[in-house]
């Protein structure tokens, strides 16, 4: 057992905390967050106090407000959007004879806090001595419910270890808790300021509830709370609610030995139209159904919704148990984002913290949906059906834009464009190609040809126009997209993307595709014969830059003959650059802040020689800072194609640790969720090699210090389970046959049948160089360093 | 003599007005605007009501407010600057028989506005009916002096016409009135409500006087007033004052033919260093002045200073009335805004109007400072040094965006950047080099070495070292300026901006050549041979990227290469397009919002053959949709120089009349300091061919319906006089022998005596195309609308 300096343990199953920091109060709130991605609680002690950042969050809760300009333009947004911390369940506050339980005040013998990935449940220990030397053993246990979504559950024990005491629980639900400003504009502060108001509140014996809502976005928000108590003595419970609180206290004397058992029931329920007592009602009854099936069986249906996950998508790490740990942490924080988000959107941070407002980026798409299409595909659908239940507002913001079909907004909470800064939002218009890629991506995972039909044909055509609008041809018939921002945010506002032009050729492609497949929904959509040619045109034309002289792609057109960034004469602190460089440096000169055209190489391989990828790969390694958390993964990937195996593994473990270790330092403000996704790119794509564009294609390759790497897959239904070893991979399926490619060789998989194939391991190549200061941390450094903790 | 729809009558030395129009009353404000450069009132009734903008300007007073951003970003500036409303003591209230002067109400039999170019005086009569049906006759005059800069001075003359009435004038200097607020950021708006704070107020008896000072910006404004009266009658005076007004209520009782005279003499005076009582006795001791030079000793003053430069600078137009008013116009306005500016910008409204927050941006050296140059040169040279005296915040802002040398704002008025949007603003650096370009200009102009060697050369210097640094050497040894914006609004953050790179280049060998000349100060600055040399070798090297295709240059690398705006699918409501399309889908296309290469050929000429001019300015013709006023005299002087007169008459005629037709209607704001100083670009240099970058050459051409054009220039402190007729043109000089070029030719003038030759018409071209609705008004249509208007 090793333990970080973060008293963090190394376990294959659990995170676990073995002292209380309360200097990192909010990067372990965000690291013990529960959630099912329709509710999201913050690892907030119980009792409140203290904290980092307190958390509620229900996915799509948000408050508007004004988005200012220095300067204004047409087609800025007026209006940001900021999930808001709703009324706040977590709360059981424990009074040892009326001496509150805080730890800052008497003594904390003991404290340990685990999250345990098999039972999806919070756990906490506490031996705690009140100031006046009461002390007492807490233990409690906390889930979101991923079987009943509109459900959390808590339970607490109290028990008093060498004295009689008089215990009471104050079990809250509170709206409007103070959280910290992070603005200094009057006008947005005013508006997250309290930003619940109160429509109605009730109480009945342990059972409270309470109806806001917010002031400008309007949404409803209902809240309820029920409680179950045990003890070997009397207990009273009542219930008081005012406007902004709801408390159930519950009062009991114990002699030392004795145990009160404290089970609260909380259920959420919001929406835009349905009115307060329909609300009120609905989340009562989420609370019987609640209350019926029982705390213990709410923790039966949550352990068995988990054992199906894991049967089917475990990663098993031999010979790296942080990575172990790292990257089932990784899914189970992926799965607890969009289990249940059901039509609503995965954000950058999850439902784990207030980080980016709350918004949805193209991280959704680009690197959680692959996850989650191979994992579980009911949830990768429901993103993308949230996607398109916002086409009508994509719709518009083209038109205001000019442009034929559907834009998709670069951040958003409710599917309006919030970004307060073009080239670095609206110009991002790969963001629609990355949607169109994750559809058929998800089509080809699952064959699931009822969504393509009738929800993945028209976000492809829509999308499409969007392409064939903004580009254009030119003299030389050329299809060009100019004036965009790719993936990289050090660069923006260039011509003829190469990541931007290839995705967008595949989108073009895909609803010419799937038009012809469904042409009768194609028809109603307005899709022609000639439409359909112009996509099919628009993609082969499309102009890809290629510098000649350097053997390379130009992630733009003329990027190559920009002035390359002064690495060497950047001083370690400062960096990031975006927060040390004016934007107009940054962005014309060679420097990435991300992968790019690496991530072009990753997402459209098709596109690029083996050479080409090489040498790709080299040149743009050698000028990215990898100050975006977006990164490692895709450097990972593609690292292990071209064969850099070891310096794969050094992205693989930063992606995955980039929040067990803070990487980017604001895991506070809540979880990287596509960084998380990435630990599971960076080893199944990555060391995997899985590439799968249509048909299935595997080419693993295990770096040293691994001796082994498992992972399952979904495909069209049928488990696909694969074994690499350093020398041999092995795949089996179940549930049906299937064909696969392993480094080229079609593979005919039968049911229930294991295929073993031999892997020659590539040359080895020298290690490319990075920018001086950015070299990924070495996995075995990084372990060794983690090693030399244990004990601690 | 004719009448425009406003009510203006074309005479050749005044601006008039014939009628009141209440719709039009901010735009005729501007117009009839007086200044000296340092105070600035607006053409505001005298008796304050109705108003559109009210407003009394001093150079460099403005008050700080916060630059907000939806999304910041590292060196956006935090703090913008706006120009403020300063006690107005303009205001002449007038009651007759107790009835207050308001054009509203009663009866405004006439009304009649002349502001007199000769004079230099605002006049004013007025015949008016109160509402009880006494008749009064009031006449005034208003003026700011342009020989005592802190004065202004006001005559106002009532006389009753049919019946005795008892008259009071009370005359006021009134702090904090109400503006009309254009901002909905509500800091902004606390920052420029009642901006000014009260310090001290005194009165004594014609005399009242207050000192203020703005909150945040800490500076000092003092105001003084003191009368004089006349009447046959028995007239009372007394002073009031609080903290945001001071009057003098003068009163008598006037027979019908009698006559009040009441002068009002006003003092400036502010600092951000002098204490309250030091400001307060300057202001007093400006006012002792100007009463002892009296009302009718100002007059003659004025007239005296205006008859010197109408000597040396005037310029006739013969065979077109309104053009030779509106030039006659533009003259007028351009002195006011410099003449006493004396080390304070020039900002592009002017003191006329609070447009662009009062901002000087590059139009002041672009486009005034030419005019200056060679009519006042004091005042170019005056220009100038304020902006070496912001050379400290410039070099902190170069400093700040990692560049070497110094960074001018690309809009502020005491030197720091207000840009709240980088892309047009910090990008746009071509306002350094603008600077430069107008030093040398100035030091052509005048051979003012002493300039060169203590502001000049500093400067120079630190502008090339500004262009070193932001400029690289490719793999191909060529200069690259990467991601900057040009003059053209309509394209931004693009590579290798041809007049950027042109100017910078001339930017950096003239700093070369002035540190050759004065060794020692360039030592001082830390100038070595080696550093000059690196100057000269990227001017050298420069990139100036030409579409060898087409045969064009390219605004920037790779324009030529962008789709071409749709045209013919803008409706003409959609224009100005930045107000109707995203900025992404304009910068990403071949349109222009006003000339950039154009402007390149006319400053840089020697960098293009005569057949490149034609074809690039052919080119550039049929993508510019002059959506700025700085567009039309550029596109003259060059439409000329390539043979299309009658299309450079055109344009002339745009420039001209930029703000006497509101073209671009927002004249309400202010006047177009960059048009008006345009409409004499656009004839000595179009019409005369005037350049002038070392030596002085003319290609004169008078395009069909003009008959006669002259002008006179400075050069050296040699006054030189140039007569163009359609056929040949005569240079005369006093004061000195001067070298001239007349197409080419060397002309060796000798003092006194005048050299004619001859002028063979180039061959009649084919009109070029503009973008469809783009197409400037032809000369002879727009003169003959106005003629239909005669007796309207």
């Amino acid at each position: 057992m090793s333990r970080d300096q973060h008293a963090l343990v190394v376990e294959p199953w659990c995170l676990r905390e073995t002292r209380l920091d309360l200097d990192n109060l909010a990067r372990m709130e965000s690291l013990f967050a529960v959630s099912n991605g329709h509710i999201g609680l913050r690892g907030n002690l119980d009792e409140g106090e203290p904290s980092g950042v307190p958390g509620t969050y229900l996915n799509g809760v948000h408050e508007r407000r004004p988005l200012p300009y220095a300067e204004a333009g047409y087609g800025f947004p007026e209006d940001g959007q900021t999930i808001v911390n709703v009324a706040d369940g977590k709360l059981l506050r424990v009074l040892v004879d009326d001496e509150p339980l805080d730890v800052r005040y008497g003594e904390l013998h003991q404290h340990e806090r685990t999250l345990d990935f098999k039972t999806g449940v919070l756990s906490r220990e506490v031996e705690w001595s009140s100031p006046a030397y009461k002390r007492v053993r807490i233990r409690t246990w906390r889930m979101v419910s991923l079987t009943q979504r509109a459900i959390a559950a808590f339970c607490m024990e109290i028990e008093p270890v060498d004295d009689e005491a008089r215990v009471v629980v104050q079990s809250g639900l509170v709206a409007n808790e103070d959280v910290p400003v992070t603005t200094d504009d009057p006008r947005v502060a005013a508006a997250l300021q309290a930003p619940l108001e109160h429509e109605m509140s009730g109480t009945h014996g342990a059972f409270a509830s309470m109806v806001h809502h917010t002031r400008v976005s309007g949404q409803r928000i209902a809240s309820a709370m029920d409680h179950e108590s045990k003890s070997p003595n009397k207990v009273s419970m009542e219930s008081k609610a005012n406007e902004e609180w709801a408390r159930t206290t519950i009062s009991t004397r114990l002699k030392a030995g004795e145990t009160l058992r404290v089970v609260k029931y909380v259920a959420y329920g919001w929406s835009h139209q349905r009115s307060a007592p329909a609300l009120r009602d609905q989340v009562a009854a989420a609370l019987t159904a609640a209350r019926d099936t029982g705390w213990e069986g709410l923790l039966a249906e949550q352990q068995e919704y988990l054992a199906d996950f894991w049967d089917r998508a475990d990663v098993v790490v031999t010979g790296d148990p942080e990575m172990q740990q790292a990257v089932r942490f990784a899914l189970f924080h992926v799965l607890q984002s969009a289990a249940r988000a059901e039509r609503r959107s995965v954000p950058a941070k999850g439902l784990t913290g207030p980080g980016y407002d709350g918004h949805c980026f193209w991280d959704s798409e680009t690197f959680v949906l692959p996850v989650l299409s191979h994992t579980v595909p009911d949830a990768a659908a429901d993103v993308l059906r949230w996607r398109h239940s916002t086409l009508d507002v994509a719709r518009e913001r083209a038109q205001q834009l000019g442009l034929a079909g559907a834009a998709f907004p670069w951040r958003t909470i409710d599917g309006a464009e919030c970004s307060g800064y073009w080239p670095a939002g609206t110009a991002a218009f790969h963001i629609n190609a990355d949607i169109a890629h994750a559809v058929v991506h998800y089509i080809h995972s699952t064959g699931d040809l009822a969504f393509e039909r009738e929800v993945g044909l028209e976000l492809l055509v829509e999308t499409a126009r969007l392409w064939r609008s903004l580009g254009s041809h030119d003299r030389h018939g050329r299809f060009r997209i100019d004036g965009v921002t790719g993936p990289d945010e050090y660069s923006a506002i260039a011509d003829n993307n190469v990541f931007t032009n290839l995705m967008a050729a595949k989108n073009m492609r895909a609803a010419a595709e799937a038009s012809a497949r469904h042409h009768r929904q194609a028809t109603d959509l307005g899709v022609d014969a000639e439409e359909a040619a112009s996509w099919r045109d628009a993609a082969g034309a499309m102009l890809i830059p290629y510098d000649e002289e350097l053997g390379v792609h130009q992630q733009s057109e003329g990027f190559t003959d920009l002035a390359i960034w002064d690495f060497e004469g950047t001083e370690p602190e400062h960096r990031p650059l975006f927060l040390h460089y004016p934007y107009f440096d940054i962005y014309r000169k060679q420097v990435l802040k991300q992968a790019d055209l690496v991530l072009a190489i990753q997402m459209c391989g098709d596109a690029f020689s083996a050479e080409q990828k090489r040498r790709d790969f080299e040149y743009y390694e050698a000028l990215t800072m990898r100050d975006s958390s977006l990164s490692s993964c895709t450097q990972a990937v593609v690292a292990a194609e071209v064969g850099h195996l070891g310096l794969a593994y050094d992205y693989a473990s930063e992606a995955a640790f980039m929040d067990l270790r803070d990487i980017a330092r604001n895991t506070g403000d809540g979880l990287h969720m596509a960084s998380l996704a990435g630990a599971w790119i960076a080893l199944v794509q990555g060391f995997g090699g899985l590439r799968d564009d249509g048909d299935m294609r595997f080419a693993p390759a295990l770096p040293e210090g691994l001796d082994g790497l498992s992972f399952g897959l979904l495909r069209e239904q049928v488990r696909l389970q694969v074994e690499v070893t350093p020398t041999s991979a092995s795949y089996t399926t179940s549930g049906g046959g299937l064909t696969i490619y392993h480094y080229g060789e079609q593979v005919d998989l039968v049911d229930g049948e294991t295929a073993q194939r031999g892997i020659d391991k590539s040359p080895k190549l020298d290690r490319p160089r990075q920018p001086v200061g950015c070299e990924p941390q070495q996995r075995d450094e990084m372990a060794s360093g983690m090693a030399s903790l244990v004990d601690d």
